[in-house]
């Protein structure tokens, strides 16, 4: 198997109904770290620990959701060469020019069948992760400012073709399947992608409607810290969907909550370490409610059905 | 204030509908120690962390639900003032000879007005936690059998005449209330009772009907714990009810669940230190939402529905 | 046995070489909230989740080290009697006025014959811990302000005569002994008591020199928030002397370090419950190392010797 | 920067001074799944969360130490290929049969300037991590037996030539530099690499002598785990080097203590995810003590003498 040149998922942009009222969201509730506005107006943040300027834009819509999804690759050969193995492959693709994004450089974008949008890019600047590189403490008084994530993880999105999604990330994009669900009938139903040891990078489930979001996800180093993420939502009177409980798929141990738009977000630690010559591990569709909710093994009905 | 001469929960008897089935669940699932069954057929189990003889028993019965709770006390004469006290409030009790339950002395038993059988008394066999009495280790073996809670440590028991509980536990036996839901109208709706540091020994909801169980609980040292006892009771298909969640009542970070006769049990973890001279906290019953589960805010209906 | 009417420990009053210096120290290293200065120049602070007025008293000195240790008892009739117990036991007791210490009542001093100074009183006032007393949250930002422990938590005092503070102790002030250090002669050598379900309230160590300071110890809800204070501690240069790491006595997870002037101080969290009718755990002389740092399994020199 | 064909640390070989305590030693108290002995008389253990056959071997040995330390890549094509750049590079390899070692393939095998045995493998029999791969449970009853690491993470080395290891390393093998100790002239004193988004997947320091293990590192899910790992320590009499403590490198939480032989062992949890295009972290020599123990800011001597 090749590896890939993905790095790691670089930025979520995402649209909320009110924008002040979705910056204090994303800064004091959920903990981003404000990096300022663009002359467009989509508000930019970075998770404390990223290193990178940017990791989370939102931009203010008539209706919420995930604009666009990007990865971050090895280099500009990387980025080339994806460009043309997309195009191969019969994607469109478009390259937006370097500062369209604050600090990035050019971006590959082309859109799956199921309605999203993906980018890819080789350079953003590194602003650091709020401190310097010599003798760096462990952690720093960004850490505690809200629910202060030390990263955006992943994205779970949702639309009709799982199969070309799933084509593209493995054979193109050079991702591998760690986890699915798959229905009686053989169809998957869900896929959990990675382009790294991490156990998703990005997710899919196959679903009525394209382009919709599930939920974009922030790391936190421990299960305490998701007790501590429930305290502030609590506290913030946010909208909890689901948890604090164990995902059996990837072994995360969870939260997931909407933003004052009704973005579902994921804050979530744990999991195990994933590398590409591992077994998928399969999860049979009857066994989707402890894949979901191990605690409760119960198929929380939101699941399928309440995306932005 | 005078200060109560009740040392602890020592005990809870509880009804299951097949006995093999529940000494699997106890000791196996649950995690207690096995301390062997008695002429009636009542069968014993302490925590691991416990010292006394014994901490729940359970026989077997048509109906699920609780027996009995009782409290040690701190002496003999402390035993005799509390029956006489009680009997001077107008209650109605009955001396249950040593060795009628196996390792324990005599026991001063009383119903409440809400149809619950409390019973004091002074006197246990001392068995050890597992160890012994000199440089002791930390943990032992049976602290990671099943879920392997500390101790047993309080129970919620429901009712109608919540208001001469309160009486007697305050007034008489020298309780006092860290915690209460109050309606609009002024009404207590649920109170929490402690008798120690702890912040709750006893407590009790207002409910339709008398002698129901709500739950007995169990402590575990951590939150980590408590998710592992999620992982458990998922891996032997435990039913749970609500959690992993913190309580916003007593902070403490909990599961509820059933065994396999439909008595819900409680595995908790947290909560603060409480003490005699601390105003009581008040739960306005609009705010019981939180009080119950503070991450989601959410009055789940089995709280005052599904009781044994 | 009778039990106390000791509620806890109430407030430690502390020397340090330079006051500007302690109150950066105890408020923002050790994360104590500021309660202000009296006319005397002592300087006031209570940990974020107790409510009465203060717990840790600072002052300047020459010298540092510990000045006295006062304990709430539940009422002015345990108080007076408290008093009357000690005249009788032999011992001279002081009366101070109410309001000598800022929002405190009158208090009943006394000095032990190892040298320290014991304190009792009935009233101090509530302020409560950071929130009201209707549906409060679970912590406030003050929990997060620091290491910001919850309470002050008890005192390990080092003197001669360690038999007459037993003695009082117990047999006056109705403490128990929960754990002990025993030299192979019988002699105790440390002594851990309580008055309350804490593992320890206030606890001694027989020494060559009278009133000496081992440590006045601060405790956290989890190991976790132990890690963190050992953060802090390294980011603000606080020198460590033992930890993070397991007391094999009391189960405490611990680091041990020095504010600016040398008073050693603890910040721990765990240990389990103690009631008055478990036996005494008893460590042979031989077994202090693991009873000290049961990780390392050492007795660090520092134990025995450097205290302020 | 080109992307490596190494997955991830594989094995390590280690020498006991007595096979059978040894086996006690991993399999019961580091708890590692006992995975058999071959012919030649070494015995083979996983951690319980690997998939591969083995992770470490242990022989007897007139002296302790390590004989080997091996990583998995990718396919037979990575093999191949550095098998040929090693050669290019000046580096003498050595083909050892599929077989030689239980369930696994041939291997490439060479030397390093500080005396290190290094290996490379394309092939070892996935076995599973104690579960099968259809809808698994999160942990099993191995995770709970000793220590019971999830992995074998890496090793730290020590010889005199750390500049050629480095070379190879990153030029040859395409590992990235994380983390590194600088002398005030500037020499490297010692390298932290990664072949993944580990913050390490070994690391060499410059000493001395040739040849010379550190350490081999095993990864535990959470600092409480970290706790009972030093709990099961003194339950065993190991002893313990340092910790629990924090490394300000990798800010790993740790532990460092010996086997019954003297190899010095770690167990720890946390750290950072590492990606090649992060700016390594440099400790200026002088910054050493919080690098190894950031709670106490120490420089063990043991640190860079105690070596096997």
């Amino acid at each position: 198997m090749a590896i890939t040149g993905v790095l790691r998922p670089g930025h979520a942009q995402i649209r909320v109904l009110d924008l002040e009222e979705g910056v204090k969201f994303y800064r004091d509730v959920l903990g981003l770290v404000d990096m300022g506005r663009d002359s467009q107006g989509r508000h930019y943040f970075k998770a404390w620990d990223e290193r990178d300027h940017h990791s989370v834009l939102i931009r203010q819509a008539d209706k919420a959701g995930i604009d666009l999804f990007g990865f971050k690759v090895d280099s500009e050969e990387t980025l080339n060469k994806f460009e043309k193995d997309l195009q191969a492959y019969g994607v469109t693709t478009k390259r937006i020019p370097a500062g369209e994004m604050i600090n990035t450089g050019e971006r590959v974008q082309f859109t799956l069948n199921n309605g999203h949008t993906i980018e890819l890019y080789a350079d953003k600047k590194d602003v650091g992760n709020c401190q310097g590189y010599s003798h760096p403490k462990p952690w720093t008084p960004e850490a505690e400012h809200g629910i202060a994530p030390v990263r955006m993880d992943h994205a779970l999105l949702a639309g009709g073709d799982l199969d070309q999604a799933l084509d593209i990330f493995v054979n193109v994009l050079g991702f591998y399947l760690v986890e699915e669900v798959v229905a009686p009938d053989g169809m998957k139903v869900g896929i959990w992608l990675s382009c790294s040891n991490k156990v998703h990078d990005i997710a899919f489930l196959r679903h009525t409607e394209d382009a919709k979001l599930h939920h974009v996800s922030f790391y936190l180093d421990t299960w305490e810290k998701v007790l501590r993420a429930a305290d502030i939502m609590s506290m913030n009177e946010v909208p909890v969907d689901i948890g604090p409980t164990r995902h059996g798929i990837t072994r995360g141990a969870t939260i997931y909550a909407w933003d004052r738009s009704g973005n579902r977000f994921e804050t979530f630690a744990g999991g195990y370490i994933s590398y590409p010559d591992h077994k998928t591990l399969t999860w049979p569709l009857e066994h989707l409610p402890e894949g979901l909710d191990y605690a409760q093994r119960k198929l929380h009905e939101t699941f399928l059905t309440v995306f932005s």
